[in-house]
């Protein structure tokens, strides 16, 4: 299998998303610079599986490790504190390279350490999952603050994402689920076609080509899109499509018990369900709906309290004076932004939780 | 006494420092941008003094206060946590703007939220003393680590700094020589001229006319170095002159305990007592000695852990490779970067401080 090289130009630099199987092993070649010292940052299931085969495949004299626990509520101030704290007693300086060797997660949490690390420094993205696609090209990195999502963050592109397929193998049945809601996503946003082709992927038997082939459509989306708008003050909104919903349901929830994908994937069919009211559009509610469930997604809303999640989503970083704004679609391939009232958005709410349950 | 405007050209927008006599109470002039709200940071001491002039500048319908602690310990982890909760209650979106009325310390901090609060939002900067006069300008925004000084920030510039030098009269006598020693610092970066000028200053009777004159001099020789050199790849280090001890100094005493202006004054005549070992120059060592003295400058360094000192020295973010890389003057008006041996450092050392005891 070959190795896709896709090329991101942001503000300050360009750098290389290079996705092929078993690359992990070859990181050196794609670390060209001559850092001072390498500082890895992974979780307790990632440094069990893969951590070794970085650590072999790194040729620098100085090369330190971070294990952190599995899960989202590693994404907090006090383990970017405690990064910093290791960073500095480990002698780390501003020619010093992290090496982000994992899931979203810590791609963002320590994306936000090398960004604010002595005032920034160099990262590198190593994502082992197929969510990951998304967090680790275009250099939105944060951590949680408790009272929401990735309040607190950087945009702060790395140096290069290496993504290696092969570690993708290791992913529960509910990883691959989490992923493929926001290659779905980028296949919304991206055109009808592509879509159509998404829905016709069967999630428990996934080939490794498959599986590249749709993670170099998911980066290619989103990379044409941060390119354009990397600060997030227009089109990149876009990329926000189902996750105004999804973030108040993991924030509802607390964030775990439900993944980030599964939370997203119950926001793509809200988005809909909204697009279909507010914009008169016929968007495919029905197959998108039939297509989670057949991946079996978990399609309910586990809350009675509207009033909270509705606080959750006025919480979200793109809202503008207090009121919610929505990416919505006027069709697949064409998303919009708009504003909608606490009392529409309430609304919707009810009659979107009742279409859930009886479907 | 008319007002001065500088501007500051960063790589992402171009920004005016204002300094008039009596200019807060115009601030609405210089916020013309439409906020949705408006975030005041300040401290307890200042907050007496001026956020009424402030507030009552201020025409938009959502402003905020935050109301801190005085003092070089506000600037850590915790209260960093806590404005960024604060605004996320108050419903600060990404066009909201932050408002650092203070010291250095309340724009290092306010300036850092900014920078990460939404992945970044606007603010801008209103000093109350002489010393922020250099870290108002420039877009270096930090909050200090307990292992050492300013380790966790950004490189983030303001919209706008307003700098009234009405409020500059309420300034303690170790206020006042705290921030002449960066005045001193710009001064020797810029020319013999302009450092022998200064040292003609006689800081208990310091007219209104002189002190704009110095401020528009130092921020005129810092915005010169920050607009060639933004994130501090090359000469914008020289403006690190005497602080690789003056920091060390600070964290060794704990921070507050020696103000950072007299940290730096010992480590300016530090830079000279090494510049004239290691490059052999002749500088006016006992001139500026003499100067210190006379404005009553306290001129030891209350440590006998030389060792420990040394460590601290090494954490400075200049450093390559855990060598000490320090600012030293071939001439004044000629600063230069050198790595130090520690088996030197710590011979320089002894003799500096044999020295300061005998002056």
């Amino acid at each position: 299998m070959k190795v896709d090289e896709i090329v991101v130009n942001s503000s300050s630099h360009s750098y290389r998303i290079m996705i092929g199987n078993g690359i992990r092993s070859q990181i050196s070649t794609f670390v060209t610079k001559a850092y001072s010292s390498i500082f890895i940052v992974t979780d307790e299931h990632i440094a069990d599986l893969y951590l070794s085969d970085i650590q072999s495949g790194l040729t620098h004299e100085y090369v330190y490790t971070s294990i952190l626990p599995a899960g989202e509520k590693t994404k907090c101030i006090e383990y970017y504190y405690q990064l910093q704290t290791e960073a500095i007693k480990y002698g780390l300086d501003r020619n010093s390279l992290i090496i982000a060797l994992g899931g979203g997660v810590i791609g963002d949490l320590a994306g936000f350490v090398a960004s604010t690390f002595m005032r920034g420094i160099d990262y590198i993205q190593v994502p082992t999952t197929i969510l990951a696609h998304d967090s680790s090209v275009g250099g939105k990195v944060a951590i949680n603050h408790r009272l929401g999502k990735n309040l607190i963050g950087s945009f702060y592109p790395p140096q290069a994402v290496i993504y290696d397929v092969e570690t993708l193998q290791s992913l529960s049945e509910q990883e691959i689920r989490s992923g493929y809601a926001e290659l779905i996503k980028e296949a919304l946003i991206s055109d009808e076609l592509t879509f159509r082709a998404m829905l016709k992927t069967d999630l428990t038997s996934l080939s490794a080509e498959e599986l590249q082939e749709h993670l170099r459509m998911g980066i290619k989306v989103k990379a044409s899109i941060v390119e354009a708008d990397e600060k997030e003050s227009g089109i990149r909104k876009f990329l926000n499509l189902g996750h105004t919903l999804g973030h108040a349901l993991e924030a509802e929830l607390g964030y775990g018990s439900l993944t980030h994908g599964e939370a997203v994937a119950i926001g793509l069919l809200f988005s809909f369900h909204i697009s279909e009211s507010i914009l008169s559009t016929h968007l495919p509610y029905d197959q998108l709906h039939e297509w989670f469930k057949k991946n079996n997604f978990p399609l309910i809303i586990q809350t009675e309290d509207i009033q909270s999640l509705m606080m959750k989503m006025k919480k979200d970083k793109k809202n503008v004076s207090k009121m919610i704004q929505m990416v919505l679609l006027q069709d697949i391939g064409e998303p919009t932004l708009r504003t909608v009232t606490d009392k529409d958005m309430e609304r919707h709410l009810n009659s979107f939780i009742g279409k859930l349950v009886t479907k």
